[in-house]
This record gives C-alpha cells, structure tokens and sequence, in this order.
C-alpha cells in the first residue's frame, strides 16, 4: 500500500533512537517500491544511514526503484565494495539506466567496479540506439534446449531461476544461440515430465531486434498478452527479452511524450517537479517561437483587409468566436486521429476514409453551429443587416476547413516519417485562425462592401 | 508476426478450395490474435466457416480477441450447443465484456447456455460498477492455503492450472476466503520441497476492493510491477484478480479518454472506424456549442472596445498573434499539470509550488518573446509610435495570466472532484482569448487614446 507520512515519522523516529534492530524488521516488511519511497523522503543524511541499514539482500533493489538525483548520492557517499555489490546485483537494464544519467567521473568509478561480465554486458547495452529494443532489454533469461525432458527443464529452471529476472517464459535455442521457440512455465507444469520440450514449445512466437524502436516492441507485448518478448540481433541470435513491466513504463513514457508534443513542448526525460525552471521554458520557448511567427503571417495577412474592418468594425467582435471554434474543431479531428494512429487504430492508407468521415462530420456540427449563432444574430442585433450571414457563412467554411485540415495533416506527417503527435492543437489553430479569417473577410467584402 | 495480406489470400483460397484438411494446419500454427484478425478480414459467409474450421480448444481464445461486431455476428449464427461450449470456455472477464456490447435478446441467449455457474459469475460482474476493480477482474484464479508444503502446492497447481487465467502468482486465502498473503510460482519453484507455504508467503502485499477505480487498480500493478492484483470484497474476502494485460488496456483506454477530453470530444467506447459520423458528430457537438458560447462573451466584451479599434484599426492585426501565443503558453502548462497529475507526479498538494514554477516560466519566456516582437515592430513599422510597446506589454501580460490560468484550473478541478482533463487547451485558450484582449485593448485604450 502506498506509503503513509507516519511510516516515513516513524523511521525517523528509529534512526534518531538509533534503534537499527526494530528499523531492520520494519524494513523487512516493507517492499522495495515502498521502502525506496520512504528513503527519499527523509533528509538525505538520515536516507544514507536508512539505506545502510537495508538487508544486503535488497539493497540493489531498493537502489533500483530511486530516481536518478538519489542514486548519484548513494554512489557518491559508499565505498567501492558496497558500490561493486550492489551493482552485480542490479539487473542489467537497471544499471544501464543508472549510468545513463550519471556525470562521467561516477561512471568511470561503477564500471571499475563491477564485475567483468557485468560491465560488458553494461557496455553493450550502453551502444544500443536511444529509444531501441536493445536499449530496454534485460539480458537474463532463461534458456532451455529442445531436447531437456520436462523435467529436466523445470529442474534447470530451479537451479538457475534465482538470477532471473523472469522466469515464466522460457526460451529454447540451439547450439548457435538461435531462437526456435518458447514455452511458459505453466505449459511445463501441466506437461508430463517425460515429455519432450521439442514436443510441447512454441515455434512461432512475435519476437523484436535490438535495432527495432522501442515502443513497437512494448506494443507487440500489449497486442499479444505477453509478459516477455524475445529480442534478437541481425544475426537471429536471442540477446534478450523486454518484460511486461518494462514495456509497461516504455508506453507510459512515450503516452507522455506525445502529450508533450501536441501542446507544442520539446519532451523531456525528467518529472516535472524535478526540472528546472530554466529547462522547462527552454523546452516550450521554441514551439511558442515558432507559433508567435506564424502568427504574425496571419496577422500581415489580416492586414491586408483593413478596409473591410475599418469600415466595418462590428465585425471584429466575431472574430475570436469564429477563430476559436474553428481551432476546436481542427484540434478535436487531429487529436482523434493522432491518438487512433498511436494505437494502431487508424493507418496511413485510411486517409480517404478519414477525410471523408470528418468531412461528413464537420457537415453536421458546422450546419448545426453555424444557424445557432445565426438566429442568435437576427435575434441580439436585428439591424446588422446580411452580417448574420457573412458570420453563419464563414462559421461553416471554417469548421469544414478546419476538420478537413485537423484530419490530414497527422497523416500526412506519418507518410513523411515525421511525428504525428506535432500536428496537434497549437499548429491545427494556428493554420485555422489564418484560414478562417481569410474565408471571414473575403466573404464580408464580397457582401458587406 | 502481424498477419500478411498473402496470409488471408491464402486462407481465402483454402476455402473456396474447401481444402479444410490444410485450412486446420495453417490455424494450428497461428496464435489466436492474429487467427482473431485473419478471420475478421473475411467475407462474413467465409468468417463464419473458417471460425466453424477451428480446433473445439481455440474457438473460445479466438473468439475472445473477436471485435463486439464480429461475436455478435457469430454468436447469431451459431447453434445453442456450440454458443454454450464457447461461453463456458472462456474467461469470464471475457464473456462479461461481450455481453456488455450486445443487444438484450442475444444477452439471454447467451445467459440460457452458459452453465450455472458461469451464468452466476457473468451475473455478479455486471452488477459491478461501470469502471470498477470488479468489472475488470477475473475470478479464475489459483487458491492455496497456509499449511500445505511447496510439493503440495506444486502438485495443487499441476492439477488446477489449466483452468485459471494465470497461475503466476497464487494467494494464500484461510476457510472464509480471506486474503493472508501470496506467493509466486518462482517462490515455490526455489523453495524446499518440504517448506510450508505461511513460511514462504508474501503477507504484506498491495491490493484492491471491488469497487474502487479500475484505473487506480491498474495503476498499483504499474507501480508495483505486478502481474497480478488480487481483489476483495467489503467484507476482504478475495473474489479475483486483476492481470497485468487487462490493466494495460484499462491504462490504455483511461489515456486515450483524456486525449479526447483535452481535445473537447465526449469519450466513447468503439475505435474511431467503427464508430458512425452521428455518434461522432454528436461527441464533438456539445462541446464546440459551449465553446462557442464562451466564444461569444468573449465578443461581446471585445464589442466594448469598439472605440479603441475602430480609431486604430491596425490593432486588430496583432490579435491573432496575441491570442494565439496566449492560448498556446496556458495549454503548455495546463498539459503538464494534467499528465504530471495523471502520472501521480504532480499532487494536489503541490499547488503552490506548481504556480510559482510557472510563473517564473512565464516571466522568462514572456520577456524573451515580448522583446523579440517589440523589435520586429520597431524595424517593420517604426511609425507606429507607443503601438510596439502595447503590443509586448499585452504580451507579458497575456503569457503571465495564460500559464497561471493553465497551471491552476486543473488543480482546482481535482480538488472539485472533478476530471482535470476538462481544463485543457480548449477551455484554456477559450478564456485566455478573452483575458488576453480585455489586456491588449485596455492597454491600448490607455496609452493611444
């Protein structure tokens, strides 16, 4: 259960009594996700006693559930024994994680101390690309080979299955490290032991490449109700396997990502409380460049009907209703279909499909909306004379133009390989303010001058 | 792998073919998500078959990953004896989210053929609440009781497996069904033969009640890196559990609701292609009419102003950038109080610290944009005289206003126990529209008038 201010009191409480004997048992209950948060809540000197009083047991797992910020201090404040332990003890993905955020002197430092095989495994994780399957992979794993009886599996299981991060899916490969296929423990369990693995395991299975991008792989684990994914090199060897809970936090971090992106912010790796106000308005400060520029095309070319609003310039009181209705509209077609691409749901061969579904759409709200606010006019300013018209006029165009556009512009992006998630609110508004007023003023010269 | 084109052509073929002898070998190798879509890309008349062609021991997995559209289809198709054989083999979790796309008189079909006591599971799980633990758990799940030994245990499982949706982690429960604790079959796998599970067992573990939020149970299994949660009643019987793939749906489809709630679309259920123009049109309807309506305060209270632009009419040429920058700075910020809340990054708590973050941010980008605007109008118009100055002035001011106003709502909203998601870019750059123009043209009223 979540943890509570009076645990986190508590252990003050016992570290200022120095009674290190009832911490230990109230640590022994605890899990590590719990017991990492407590740790970070306490002062930072307290949190380095509290961390020393861990079972050498947990220690690396408790280190692998802190952020970055409290990992570096841990590193800084033990020795190298402590710090080689605790890393031999890390899974592999979890160390990579670690040294990823660290300043190169500590790197140095954690690599001199781990163990041969664990900096090399380290090493190679670290020259997998940012974002790939390789990156997020754990190399430990259980193998099996297709000619073990089902007992023997399960007893190779028992024996090497402390050092694995999971176990519920293991993978038979042959003399060369190829994959050729699968079976879970629990197809194990209710097999005959005498059986043969050959007999019982999986040969076609979904299974990713280190190079492959990450998400597709988190995804391939969602679609197919997996809990691990094998992944393979160029050379078809089995290298290692993403979990469900790591493929879990890939598709939260890239969810995230694209939020970010559709309200124009430059992603960033860190939580928001964590960043400085620096990063963050450096993070917002280009696209709102950008946005402002583009705004000042659409001012220029507002300019250019001067005439028509000076001489008429009730209409300027319309132009925020219309502007902002049609960004609506544009931002609700692209967010649909910016998210229904995300899921799989959406591809780029529907575009026609699409555009003409909005269309359809942006029909029936833009009618509906559009003869609302016209009677609304005739009803508050019955002397404008044709303006409820130009406006009703203008209402409908825009909301069309702006589904039409909202809708094939995120596709468009995909076919060029860019990010769909860029075409979104803050771009859709500000192409339909321009749009929209170009359609409002030349309606209201054609028939008001 | 995701199915091919070729591999429907050749499934096609098979069956004009009636060549049902190699129809059954090519579905015996395929997983039953990818059988699922194979077959759902058919003719209805060859679905119906090709689903008919399936081993008894698939047909309810295959049928399980079928669309709501596609089961219904089947389900009218088929015979009372194979709808009942279907529905007693799935999960129930499964049979209860068919029943709860289909017309009432297929709903008592399928209830008269499901066994009693599926029917009674089926029945328990609608009366769940929309939303609840309840509704997405599953009652198959693995039962052990303290004082049996690991090879006990073992052999319960060897002998139960093959009926629960996931044997991974088994609960400890006493004779009234409570929950003592857990173990994972790793657990027993590394333990002696002879130890007694209450030795071995997990006491202390995160669980949820039935009728608590799905998506804060899915939450627990993320955060817990669980892959499975067991649920209990008021009374803390256990009565299911939650797995890791059906809480990654719930996260996904929570997520996809918010991305349409901060684009102002009512959430609905079906993916966006099978979803008709009206029931679509309708989602989007109500509340682009709301906006509107503020759209038309805002013009109202721009209408007050109508001695200040129609006097200066080339002020109306700096309002879609003034807005458009506004609206695009308060949605930056209200998307990151909302995801970072989402996330449980960001609590209600943090409210002061939140607004004074983005106030700082606020400054620093509200200067650097207003300064860079200022100059443009300087060199592109320098008879403008006091006008550059309105314009970055209006600018600092309505950046300030916009990200507090975006940095608050949300907050606010959650305290109201209401959805922050409501208070997104939408009703953001709806208000900060009017803000930011009552700013510009009181400005402007009082330096140029």
């Amino acid at each position: 259960m979540p943890i509570q201010r009076q645990d986190v009191e508590y252990i003050t409480e016992l570290l200022n009594e120095r009674n290190y004997k009832v911490l230990r048992s109230v640590f022994d209950d605890m899990n590590s996700v719990d017991l990492a948060s407590a740790i970070e809540s306490l002062p930072q000197e307290q949190a380095l006693i509290a961390f020393r009083t861990l079972p050498k047991e947990t220690e690396a797992e408790v280190f692998a559930e802190f952020d970055s910020d409290m990992q570096q201090k841990i590193v800084e404040a033990i020795t190298d024994t402590e710090l080689s332990r605790i890393i031999d003890d890390l899974w592999v993905d979890d160390a990579v994680d670690m040294i990823e955020e660290m300043p190169a002197q500590l790197v140095n430092r954690v690599l001199r101390n781990s163990s041969p095989e664990t900096r090399s495994l380290i090493n190679q994780f670290l020259n997998y690309p940012e974002n790939s399957a390789g990156s997020v992979m754990t190399s430990e794993f259980t193998k099996l080979s297709k000619d073990m009886t089902v007992k023997e599996a399960i007893e190779h299981i028992r024996k090497v299955g402390e050092d694995r991060e999971t176990i519920y899916t293991c993978y038979v490969i042959d003399a060369d490290r190829h994959l050729e296929g699968k079976v879970t423990v629990k197809e194990l369990l209710l097999a005959n032991d005498n059986e043969l693995i050959k007999n019982i395991m999986e040969t076609e299975q979904p299974f990713t490449v280190t190079t492959d991008d990450r998400e597709d792989a988190a995804k391939l684990l969602a679609k197919y109700d997996l809990i691990a994914l094998p992944v393979v090199d160029a050379q078809n060897h089995l290298v290692g396997i993403i979990t469900i809970d790591d493929a879990l936090d890939v598709l939260r971090e890239e969810t995230t990502e694209d939020f970010h992106k559709m309200a124009a912010i430059s992603p960033s790796e860190k939580p928001y409380l964590k960043t400085s106000v620096f990063r963050l308005a450096a993070n917002r400060f280009v696209w709102l460049l950008c946005l402002m520029l583009s705004g000042m095309v659409t001012g220029a070319i507002l300019g250019s009907y001067e005439a028509v609003y000076s001489s008429i310039p009730v209409l300027v009181s319309f132009m925020p209703m219309l502007t902002g209705t049609g960004g609506n509209a544009g931002s609700q077609s692209s967010t649909m279909v910016i998210r229904g691409m995300a899921l799989g749901e959406i591809k780029v061969s529907d575009i026609f499909y699409v555009v003409w579904k909005e269309f359809r759409i942006s029909i029936i709200v833009g009618i509906i909306l559009a003869a609302a606010n016209y009677i609304r006019l005739l009803i508050m300013y019955g002397n404008l004379g044709l303006i409820p018209l130009v406006v009703a006029l203008a209402q409908i165009g825009a909301i069309i133009m702006a589904k039409t556009i909202g809708s094939i512009l995120p596709i468009v992006a995909k076919m060029l390989k860019i990010d769909p998630a860029i075409m979104a609110a803050p771009l859709i508004t500000t192409i339909v303010d321009a749009v929209t007023l170009v359609l409002y003023y030349s309606i209201a010269g054609k028939l008001l001058m």
